[in-house]
């Protein structure tokens, strides 16, 4: 077998075999076949496209490029949740302790990841004491004792996945709905999932813009876990806003503190109580979602999500004081408020936009090996649908230093749209596949 | 300027700018760009295309990717001639001495080249004593004086074409008309030619096997000349079948030194004479292609085409004896003939299978190091049109070791398809653009 003839055959329009998927998936990862072939055959598949049995082979494929998390020892069916990315995306902190209260194992590993904000595993590092960094057996008996663990992802997992990122992103062949749609699916096979629910998000800040384009990926992903034997639930969910109000990563944790007490924005505690629900149902907790709605609302207003957050907290040794006292996370040494220059309606908020003033603030990296400031980003005191008066104000920086301020002051403002009349009202969840 | 944006670009179907090529093959010539970002963007080109303007610009950005050929004091306008390739091809053999004849300066370098056999370098070599390396300056000289000189090319020419090639030729990207055409006009300008005349087969023994393709690839090389200030004309011409009888190093010279007398295969006369016309019209030799071939044909007749071949053999240090006594140059150590298994018409000779025969018994190089067998090759004895009995001779192997004769046998014979009933005569130029 050759990479010339497997680029040539798709460069046609073919079907690849699994032998041939494997043969590239494989010597790749060995680095017995150059880049050069691969970055060939990525742009011919955006191109012509990969079949369903293709997109399959390619997420088994790489998912078997490298170690494997083996979560048998953990009863029950482990669900995962995956985000293809947003701004103001904090649900995993909300719905780990919240399904892990309705009693679905939550072992979790998760990266740091580059953009507006850190990753989960940042955002938890702002609360003080907090390890992300458990092995494995710790890791384990945590779940099967508290039910949830959250680590920093360590060790070689799909690295198949990652060199082809990594080409992709210098290659202009990331936007190629197959390859986003195994990549991620991959991961979440190789992390050692027995079910998934997807956020599929669509929007200004989302990498997926038009709807379409969203619910494609959403289907693709789908039919890929149904392929490899896990179920797999999609949600297609609005970012064409931030979510919640808090941009920056223990500004993050503060506002699902308050989700999960009942409190946080309604959109967040929306959008937690849908991509809950299907987990609990993938989980076997629940018949329907209906059902597993009543129960994590229950969860909350008993109090009982909160409590398995701070079990959470203490089994990774940090202090679950933070849930009442907010002071204990790293606050910013500015905050600075920006007000509006207009009056009106909110009508749209650039959530790239948002996301970019957070990281010029210094919220998130882009590089992996840049600082991030745990402490800074902003809360925007506005979103769509509010009416405004000249001189509110609509967000508050938190700063580290003054000389950010003005830029990422120009970027808020210029991410709002304020106009004469209320917008409709707009629901978070599109859609389910 | 960024590479990765180049590609997307071409990717979503833009026409990239002069700039951006210039970028692109300045960078890549430097290795300041890798080729996997290249070779993605070589199958964005494949499937988007590039306009007229596109091939323009990369044509000149690879001609002055490295050295130039100075030919300015060379009296007179420098036409240079390209073959696409084809089996049997020995056209410069003949060409060169006959507008040489007619007075237009010949100043061709020339590589050795892949295939089924040698290049026209290798083929020269065939002549006892013949030099293919000379100096500059007395390159030029030779020019003046004798009206011809054949180098082996020598210097960086194109430097960008040859890793562009290579790349290609690994990714599955070769066959795109905009690369070809590019490739082939950027060698031809770095080469110094004021006017180009471009033979391109069409059929089982060229690369382009369509005739449709042959016809874009064309005009696609035509339209790069003027837009780049070159007179160009195309030829499309016939490799359905290998072009005269000869298939071999000395075979070809052999074939060449008849047709040089008027005594050659049609096929290949015709073929030279309609290529020698066009060169003579773009040199200013004469008005129109009736009067030069008119011209051409003297030149044969009154034997002067010979003439020129012997001066410029001797400039070249080589023996013009071999022009009278064909057992100066290599003979093989075995002659075989290949016998037909049935009677009737030949109606089709598979070219490639021809070519793939000779390549067998040593005539030509699979890689750029491998020896060469300046003796062995194959005659044709038959061609299509031509009547044969049972047990006639089809072909006659030159070999030089026993062993090697039993497969080329085959493939000969599997090359032949002889049918009931005469065929069509054919052209042997089918258009001209």
């Amino acid at each position: 077998m050759r990479m010339y003839d497997i680029i040539l055959k798709k460069r046609r329009g073919l079907e690849l075999t699994t032998a041939e998927i494997d043969f590239f998936i494989d010597g790749y990862t060995k680095d017995e076949i150059p880049d050069y072939q691969v970055s060939a055959l990525l742009m011919a598949i955006f191109f012509q496209g990969f079949t369903e049995r293709e997109i399959g082979d390619l997420t088994m494929a790489m998912a078997e490029s490298g170690e494997q998390t083996d979560l048998k020892s953990i009863p029950g069916i482990k669900v995962d949740k995956h985000s293809t990315g947003g701004v103001g995306d904090k649900t995993t902190l909300i719905l780990g302790p919240l399904v892990a209260a309705a009693g679905v194992p939550v072992a979790k590993m998760s990266g740091r990841g580059l953009g507006h904000t850190g990753g989960t595993i940042d955002k938890l590092e702002a609360i003080p004491g907090f390890r992300v960094a458990l092995d494995n057996a710790a890791f384990i008996e945590q779940v099967n004792r508290v039910k949830i663990a959250v680590v920093a992802q360590t060790g070689n997992l799909a690295p198949a996945d990652k060199k082809l990122y990594a080409l992709r992103d210098v290659t202009a062949t990331v936007d190629s709905i197959p390859l986003i749609a195994a990549s991620v699916m991959s991961k979440k096979i190789a992390a050692g999932a027995d079910a998934i629910v997807l956020d599929v998000k669509v929007g200004s800040g989302a990498f997926m813009k038009k709807s379409e384009d969203a619910f494609n990926l959403a289907r693709t992903m789908v039919d890929i876990g149904t392929r490899v034997g896990r179920k797999t639930v999609a949600l297609v969910t609005d970012m064409d806003q931030p979510l919640g109000y808090a941009i920056g990563n223990a500004l993050e944790v503060k506002e699902a503190i308050a989700t999960l007490k009942g409190q946080g924005p309604k959109d967040l505690h929306e959008l937690c109580m849908h991509l809950g629900s299907e987990m609990l149902v993938l989980a076997g907790v629940d018949k329907d979602t209906a059902k597993a709605r009543e129960r994590l609302e229950k969860i909350i207003f008993e109090g009982q999500a909160l409590e398995k957050f701070k079990e959470f907290i203490v089994a990774q040794g940090g202090d679950p004081e933070v849930c009442s006292k907010e002071g204990l996370l790293p606050p910013a040494e500015i905050i600075y408020p920006v007000s509006s220059l207009e009056e009106g309606y909110v009508t749209e908020i650039d959530a790239e936009q948002i996301g970019l003033a957070a990281m010029s603030l210094g919220a998130g990296r882009a590089t992996k090996d840049a600082a991030i400031d745990l402490s800074v980003g902003l809360v925007l005191k506005k979103k769509i649908g509010e009416g405004i008066g000249k001189g509110e104000i609509i967000a508050e920086l938190h700063a580290a230093k003054g000389q950010e301020l003005l830029g990422a002051e120009d970027m808020v403002r210029n991410a709002y749209t304020i106009g004469h009349n209320k917008p409709a009202v707009r629901e978070i969840v599109l859609g389910r596949v």
